[in-house]
């Protein structure tokens, strides 16, 4: 059998990641729930690299925060076939841009993915968003992507919809 | 067959019933779940008569409202076998403490419950509160009790230990 | 705080513990989920000690299985405040007439419970009758019981109605 | 915004659906349970026309019906974008090499897909191979493929590794 994909899974933490703090009453970044939701999961076409690179809230991300994950995608893109990057949705396409804008040839394929509502609730839409990006990835040609709810979209030109609650490409 | 234990399940609203606002990214009490959590129980020991008198935050309680859930208790208490109240834990006591002063011999058992972590959570304790309500409102005698985590506790004397997010009886 | 109520749980199998072959397509017993059941749920009321006596379909429990049953029941009332019995529904009541044939006065309550639906299923009723059994133990007089659905029926005198799926006092 | 995608949804039956009868203790065709599982989707790329061929367990599929439903997805190929054919695992592989065979070039992507562990269980991967499904036939080109657990495999040569509970390409 041929060599497996290798993926490159970055988190850097968002509502995909939220648990829920019953002292607080409140949705927190305490702890990455991204491998049990990858345990929940089977993932046999692939082979997964995790980094752990950062646990924020997307609102809270600096440009420097944008600029460290971009550099992690270029340096994972010179040994993985494609890439992951679990984000927050709210400054989603301030990373997506900067990625592009730093490099725009990327050699492979990058897609950014999130959730509007936390794994941990039952309503969900972590999951689907996460096995929509396995599969993706190995599909799309070199670029940056965000994928989400059945939409891939490719940048740069591409913001979230606060309204809706999705991602649409920006009228040029 | 003999007739059904008749339930008076009195609803208030409460962390057992918050949902999750996308957009806001909070927890809110928008939509009453305790008709889905009955759906997905098989309760064929009693007849349920749901009173969805309020649909507050306990902490947004006022005394006014306090009494408002005593009053509905003791006209339920005519009629009813046994009566259930759904509500927030934060001023849970405020409701207990208020239906013993205003009548301290109440004819039938009254059990209050809510829980710590919300139904839409994955890891909720509403589904086992909710249970354990309707168990022991059948085997308790008259009276007003918190039911909650396999404990239940009778008024007078009941508060909330908002370090370990359970009911203990005062200390004396 | 007073000593927490002592629980002797003895799990025999049973659709409850049911768990999904992928190879044959069907339904077995291979594993306990019951430790999984437990940890999802909030039992600060009571200590638990988990006895697995056996794991069998309980249409293949033969009358040494019930009478086995029986003896460690008999063993357990002596040292706990409360029995609960994981039993397959299919000869539940079996189980049930054996105790109290062998033992008409048993010391503490035995409640004896089990589900239609396995835990594995996503519309399980195993998850119900667990609670429901710890929370009514610690509240009924000693004697034998099966707990299920929100009904609690005392043995001797208790059968399966296998067309409804639950159980009923016998017509004498 | 440009046209959604304009996907045909074929359900044929198959382990993906199977519901738990209660009464036998067994697993069955009765319910299609595809459209709660949509239900539970966030699915804003594409639009889904939904046709219930047959509810059968594949095992049970004659040559009939697997070219049935090859002559609904030839017919489905002229006015869609993109087919999905919801089947079971065990004779899938019959009715992809039967559109082939029929029919060498189709028009557009034909993905296959199914389920080793039914919706209903809690550790289905029915959910998943959906989502894989929707997200991989906007980016497939035309042919016939198999989609899950992450693996995309074309038609013809593929067959069911029962040993290891996925699809393979037959060795030539």
């Amino acid at each position: 059998m041929k060599e497996l994909f290798q993926v490159a899974l970055i988190s850097t933490g968002g509502t995909i990641e939220k648990t829920y703090d019953a002292h607080a009453g409140i949705l927190s970044n305490k702890a990455s729930v991204l491998e049990v939701m990858l345990g929940s999961l089977q993932l046999d076409g692939v082979e997964i690299t995790h980094f752990s690179l950062m646990d924020k809230d997307s609102l809270e991300m600096s440009p420097d925060d944008h600029a460290e994950i971009a550099v992690k995608v270029f340096e994972c893109a010179k040994t993985f076939d494609g890439i992951i990057v679990v984000h927050g949705t709210d400054t989603l396409s301030e990373t997506g841009e900067c990625i592009v804008s730093l490099q725009p040839s990327i050699e492979v394929p990058c897609v950014i993915t999130g959730a509007m509502r936390p794994w941990i609730m039952k309503n969900t839409d972590a999951l689907q968003n996460i096995v929509e990006s396995f599969s993706v990835v190995k599909l799309l040609q070199a670029g940056v992507y965000v994928a989400m709810h059945n939409r891939v979209l490719k940048f740069p030109g591409v913001v979230k919809d606060t309204e809706n609650l999705r991602f649409i490409k920006k009228e040029s």
